[in-house]
């Protein structure tokens, strides 16, 4: 252990450089235009798992962007570790909310600022560099494997693919994800279970181009007025979704289990003050800590119609568009909830308007066991880390 | 009459390229950008109405964008017509909605296309080109006078002061307006009344910055969702506005009244084919030409908030906006209802969200008297052209 501590002091202003690096690649999965920095992104972990210690890495192309791939075999007969990472980020709008550019890291207050810096270019960098001076201390324990893709924030559509076809390859006995979230900054958690989601794109059509509010007004459906409605009667007065037969699956928690999550350290007042709101909001009968973690939601993730420019325009737009999605719960499935919301959003529409829905790639609700020996080891590390469990 | 329609035939290739000249001029009040292009339009406004034959016009400045006024004063006891016309136009997004560009004027089947062309461009160019004719060929029967503004997209804000200082300047007997519709292509129409308009922007904010709906959503309120639901609740399932107060003012026609309105030739079918929409939509009980002659509105003109690009983002948004307008009738007044709304606008939002209102100019609505020589020197005009009244 006084190696490996060593090893950090030693090197730890090259670590922050090599992350510093990576952060400043681009490599915003959705957009078409960054793809060169997607292969960047992926080029710079390819080598730095070399430079670490790996036997053998390498990129591996898909239908999208590109995986990389890299191991330490030291003993067949050792457990195998792999970690998974994503290397992509998400689009850094709205500009003018951050302080610094995006791809220009800075430290400020201890903190590094730059897109991807938490999510999740930081935690994988981490796993690299923990990586590097477990070996170069000759103290790693285990046999490792890497897996870092760059589609996570377009919902990993050539993830579950690559998983099949690669399926020898990335045999291993746990799986170490740290794109999670800690319940505070002095307090770790080890997440156990995820929720899904179903995401979908709809448009409300209505007159077949921009009409006068002033010569049409009050006799033709609005498409924003109409979607508005729409996405309104999505939730009832106590935030209940209302589309028929989207709690069918849900898996209710014993009031022990909830009691128990009743005890996990949590300040109301310290959340709501963190984002400056007056108060949390949801779904009637549950906590702020069980509307995050056990149950189903319904967001707008983006609403766009109209004019939007700078002063008044009296338009009654042709069309009005919404980006929605769905967090789920075990045992709901992405593509059945999808296909709820889509029925249901359907009935929603009156006369005068037309809808269409396009589908985007979900995720399914995950919740692991915790009588394993990863589990145990991490929450020791996490103990020996904190002081606290 | 012989002699007018000569010069009509001699000149109107003359005009139509003046005309077209004028089109091209991008003259969008709301930008600042095109201020240059509002000074251009309004010289070439004023050289016009020179060659045609007035004995002085003059661009006089306001606060916002200039006014053109010409004037011929053929004798001192004839009365005088005054034309309003205005230069500006309202912006063409979106672009990619015009089969040419909206600043290069083509003909296509008779008709031309271009921004502006039937607003109010082509009809203040019809007045002037009267006005040269009747000038040219000494058919002028009265006094004229011209004022064209370059505000009325964006809610004339100069115009009442101007009209005040220049009070004994615009004095007449009849004013002249054109910047109205017609029933349909053959079907003429003298515009009586004109609806009034309260426009408003609301900006809902949450959370003091975007969250990731997987760890946020669900406890947090999603300022979206919440304008929607704002939204929705201000209108009710008759598509009665629920604002308290909003219906207070407003003059009921009597059941004469309305029949008479229900023989005005109309065709909801013509109407709704003409649109694309399968249907017509608005408030029960009345029928469509009524809800946009004698009834007000609530529409919702632009909407904008979270992630409106490529893809999927699941992002719960910090911030979401909307313009709203209400179409007013006589005896509403605009500031009165836009004060209503604004109060009860507040009074719809949730805990965890804050609420802000920017109000902008509004106008009043306006039933002129028809038992004036005016009207019937228009309608006899009206019927001669088109063979019907």
């Amino acid at each position: 252990m006084e190696q490996v501590k060593e090893y950090i002091q030693k090197h730890k202003k090259r670590f922050l450089e090599e992350l510093m690096e990576l952060l400043r690649i681009p490599s915003i999965s959705l957009r078409t235009e960054n793809r060169p920095d997607m292969h960047n992104a992926a080029r710079f972990i390819k080598e730095k798992l070399i430079a670490a210690g790996a036997d053998h890495a390498e990129i591996i192309d898909t239908a999208g962007h590109p995986v990389v791939y890299g191991e330490k075999i030291l003993q067949r007969d050792l457990p195998i570790v792999l970690v998974y990472g994503h290397y992509d980020v998400q689009p850094p709008d709205p500009l003018e909310l951050w302080n610094s550019p995006p791809f220009e890291p800075v430290v400020r207050d201890g903190k590094i600022f730059a897109r991807g810096a938490s999510d999740n270019k930081g935690q994988l960098y981490m796993h690299i560099k923990a990586f590097e001076l477990l070996t170069q201390t000759a103290a790693l324990p285990c046999n490792v494997k890497f897996m870092i893709e760059g589609e996570e924030e377009i919902g990993s559509p050539s993830l579950e693919n690559f998983c099949r076809q690669h399926r020898e390859k990335l045999a291993c006995d746990v799986i170490l994800v740290s794109d999670t979230t800690m319940l505070a900054e002095d307090q770790p958690a080890i997440t156990t279970g995820l929720r899904g989601l179903s995401y979908l794109e709809v448009e409300v059509a209505g007159p077949n181009r921009d009409l006068h509010s002033g010569l049409y007004g009050g006799a033709v459906a609005n498409p924003v007025n109409v979607l508005a409605g729409m996405l309104a009667r999505l939730v009832d007065e106590n935030n209940h979704i209302t589309v028929p037969g989207f709690y069918d699956d849900v898996l209710e928690l014993t009031d022990a289990e909830r009691n128990e999550l009743a005890q996990v350290p949590f300040s109301e007042e310290a959340f709501v003050q963190s984002l400056g709101i007056d108060a949390g909001y949801g779904e009637k009968g549950y906590s702020t800590p069980e509307r995050i973690g056990i149950r189903p939601t319904f967001d707008v993730n983006g609403i766009w119609g109209g004019y939007t420019g700078e002063g008044a325009k009296t338009v009654l737009p042709a069309k009005a568009h919404a980006k929605v999605s769905m967090r789920l719960v075990p045992q709901q499935h992405s593509e059945k909830i999808a296909a709820l919301f889509e029925k249901h959003f359907m009935t929603l529409a009156p006369k005068g308007v037309s809808v269409s829905i396009k589908k985007y790639h979900g995720g399914e609700p995950y919740v692991a066991q915790t009588d394993t020996i990863g589990y145990r080891a991490a929450s020791l590390a996490m103990e020996r880390t904190f002081g606290k469990t």
